[in-house]
């Protein structure tokens, strides 16, 4: 196989209306195993791609450059992007599910939720934004693509994806999108009374690493320690229970794992500036 | 309590300012258990709004009608709407979770997704649109808004929810809309390999009543027998496959639950007029 697949081929453009079966439709949604370099050619779109790995390995030669895709790479491919898929090993296969919408879509899906970005699409940088799901979260696209099969491909369910995909990226809150995946897994998951009811050892259980370990790693990249860590994120559940229900403060405290009033309110005040009830106050119900 | 609350109360218009902690809040969400009549007013809002009742029941005075609230009842509200709750029995909750956000919203949302609609927020009818949802339904839409609490209450959030629900509704086809929940039920969830290998079986335990009383339901609303409802599913999972996978046709023919090539493809023919193969190369692949 030659290493420089994208000077030996002329560069193909691709057309989005050449995978559209009819013009209302707003978007083409395919999953493919890639199994042999047969078909794969160097191309630029006259539409915008999202694509993510679903299993298997292999190279993204993108403008020039080679990036290694596992399970959970996903990239966004913006028109003027050109790119095609090498192989890794021989009798090594690769699923890809991608989706392609016309450019027009980029500039609505700016305006309304990422105004001034020059992240994600509408990065300038010569590498096209890309990222690493979590096992978790590539269950999820995937999912939620295959469901998508047999729905009408109109916008409501292009964005519907798309939201979907931009929500997961943009809730992995930024400082974590350079800690390994096992604790932003357990960051993202230690959110329920079940959870908190366990305390540290379920945050352990969750990361699948030692304590001691976990502490390191907390250190380093987050400043803070397991201990914190685990009350922060019994405090963030409380103030979203005092925002959008009505339980008791008392019923909110112990699910939050946290054995008694006093206390739950000292530690609530020092984090807040406020005390539960003043910060359920300021929420006003919709009735 | 006063049957004629509506007259006996001024009317009230609430602002969607009141309940955003801040400007750049695209909406309000929030879970509320109307336990007494207490604080419930008549009103009216400058926004929209939509709300579905999570467990207990009640009546939903709303333009000086009185429609009844069980679990799954989920209503779009247009601002010009005058509404409140009743409780149905002394000692009854109620538990209501509802989304507010800006009237212009609705313009946005008519435009990219249901152009020229008069449904949803957009129905010119005394009484406001209304559905039922299926229980798997309700749970959906539930576990989302628990995963929207402590998310930023912006554009992608809202649409993301909003899109989730349009969509759940509209993937209803309309057919299903009148008939028994757990009919729909067994439609919308007989999609996969494992439940297609079982049979009419499964699809009879998804249904949870007897293959008889299937049967004549089923002719009395879609005018197809339990088999033939059996197959029709089948065939609209393998022609998904075909389109979005590069599964061999044996493997779906297999996926589907058929049981040999020759009658998939006898099968498969006689409803869409083509074969699989054909099919299949009507679409388009995005390498």
């Amino acid at each position: 196989m030659s290493n420089d697949i994208q000077n030996t081929e002329p560069l193909k453009r691709l057309l989005l209306d050449s995978f559209l079966l009819d013009s209302r439709e707003a978007f083409h949604i395919a999953r493919t195993t890639i199994s042999s370099q047969n078909g794969l050619v160097y191309h630029c779109h006259n539409y915008a791609e999202l694509f993510w790995i679903k299993q298997g390995a292999g190279i993204h030669v993108i403008n020039g450059a080679e990036v290694p895709l596992q399970p959970g790479s996903l990239f966004m491919i913006r028109p003027s992007d050109m790119h095609t898929f090498k192989l890794g090993k021989p009798g090594m296969n690769m699923v890809i599910t991608n989706i392609a919408f016309r450019k027009e879509n980029l500039d609505f899906f700016r305006k309304r939720y990422f105004p001034g970005s020059d992240s994600f699409f509408w990065s300038n940088k010569k590498i096209p934004f890309t990222c690493q799901l979590a096992p978790g979260q590539l269950n999820e696209v995937s999912a939620l693509a295959d469901r998508l099969i047999g729905q009408p491909r109109d916008f409501l369910h292009l964005d519907f994806i798309m939201l979907h995909i931009f929500r997961l990226i943009t809730s992995l809150r930024s400082e974590y999108l350079h800690i390994p995946h096992w604790l932003a897994y357990a960051l993202e998951n230690y959110n329920s009374p079940e959870r908190f009811k366990r305390g540290t050892e379920e945050f352990v259980a969750l990361a699948g690493r030692s304590p001691d370990h976990i502490n390191r790693t907390l250190k380093k990249f987050l400043k803070q320690t397991l201990t914190e860590t685990v009350n922060k994120a019994r405090l963030r559940f409380a103030s979203q229970q005092l925002i959008m229900t009505n339980s008791p403060i008392k019923t909110i405290c112990y699910d939050c794992g946290f054995d008694n009033v006093p206390y739950f309110h000292r530690v609530f005040k020092k984090h807040y500036g406020i005390t539960p009830l003043e910060y359920q106050k300021r929420n006003h119900k919709i009735f």
